[in-house]
């Protein structure tokens, strides 16, 4: 069944970074199938694609003869389908944190400096390239600082964001810091996420997701 | 236990717009706690909501001892606390399409047209209000457009976005199209999305869930 798992992702797309980590948490075997974000004003909005994932976004996830979009969907479905080793915590309380812990990245912070929406502030604003720096670090500043107060905050969290087993949450998280470090926001200044980053780094699964392991990443 | 539930919210975010549908669709008491997101700079900056909810976003639910936040994770909570009747299907193909569709709206809609987003277009690019009602029909009609693509086209949609029982995905793309036509983006251009809205208009829980049905709605 693994060997069905294609990817359609971008080495860059921490979305699709995400969806890296989780497969590999779960040591399931996929094709990896790049989607140039960028190459030609975009392969993501070229027919064929855009047939697969009408929002023409990456990742995608082909299981079988089914397509599914939608990073956190995805990595639901894949703990649905191959729970072990699982995704998210078994208690209802539990699972909530590690939902919320993976929304603040997924749908607080990522969505506002995505490409297409750094693009956009070209075509309309005219904006430079310094004001687009100012844009992505102060979203990423702004969810950091509330994910650093919760997680700072809870005794459920442990060597990752949830307990001493990785997860969604660090699944999502992980690709975020990467994020953050290109656009130049210290990690130092939110010590538990710079404590869990470290951490996840020195796992193979993290480590085999990164985007400079991809075979789509430039060589330089 | 019902009893128990508090929802701050506010009228007319459509956040907290989906939890009061979840809370209405299964039939759950809860104690409505609005806090003003315009009002004295926002009274969810205020440290009182910032210690619930460190994003500084509604809405937050308090369950007993508990504060969840983030729409998504809460409604997947109550779903999980409180089962009957469910808001996704019983099957993993069903429950990832519902995601996927609910994910659409809550990741790549609403954060890009959120208050907070279109005030910094004020800050940082002094954005007029001509601006900021493109930016926002943009990022709608982009989505839409793949939400309609993605519901006319699977046999799956029924009178609801999944099915004939309405459902988590309903209750994203409900108060999305509320937002939607706040700014002026036409249902008619989407029209599986236009008659989805109007079966759940129906609805006594989508009634009652209405941001003018609020107790902190404006008179006028």
């Amino acid at each position: 069944m693994a060997s069905d798992l294609v990817l359609y992702g971008y080495w860059r797309s921490t979305a699709a970074y995400r969806v890296r980590i989780a497969l590999n948490l779960k040591g399931l075997a996929f094709e990896n199938r790049p989607v140039h974000l960028v190459r030609g004003g975009g392969e993501q909005h070229a027919p064929a694609y855009a047939a697969l994932n009408p929002l023409e976004l990456v990742p995608s996830l082909r299981d079988g003869e089914r397509t599914l979009t939608q990073s956190l969907a995805i990595m639901e479905y894949l703990d649905e389908t191959r729970p072990e080793p699982p995704l998210l915590p078994s208690d209802a309380a539990g699972r909530a944190r590690v939902r919320e812990l993976a929304q603040i990245v997924a749908c607080d912070i990522h969505p506002i400096g995505n490409l297409r929406v750094l693009q956009r502030l070209v075509t309309q604003f005219e904006a430079p390239e310094g004001e687009k720096v100012a844009w992505s670090r102060h979203w990423i500043a702004t969810g950091f600082h509330a994910l650093e107060t919760m997680l700072a905050r809870d005794s459920a969290t442990g060597r990752y964001c949830h307990g001493d087993t990785p997860g969604l949450a660090d699944a999502c998280l992980i690709p975020q810091c990467y994020n953050a470090l290109r656009w130049g926001v210290p990690l130092q200044d939110y010590p538990t996420i710079q404590r869990i980053h470290a951490a996840c780094g020195e796992l193979d699964a993290f480590k085999a997701a990164a985007p400079e392991a991809q075979p789509d990443a430039p060589e330089s």
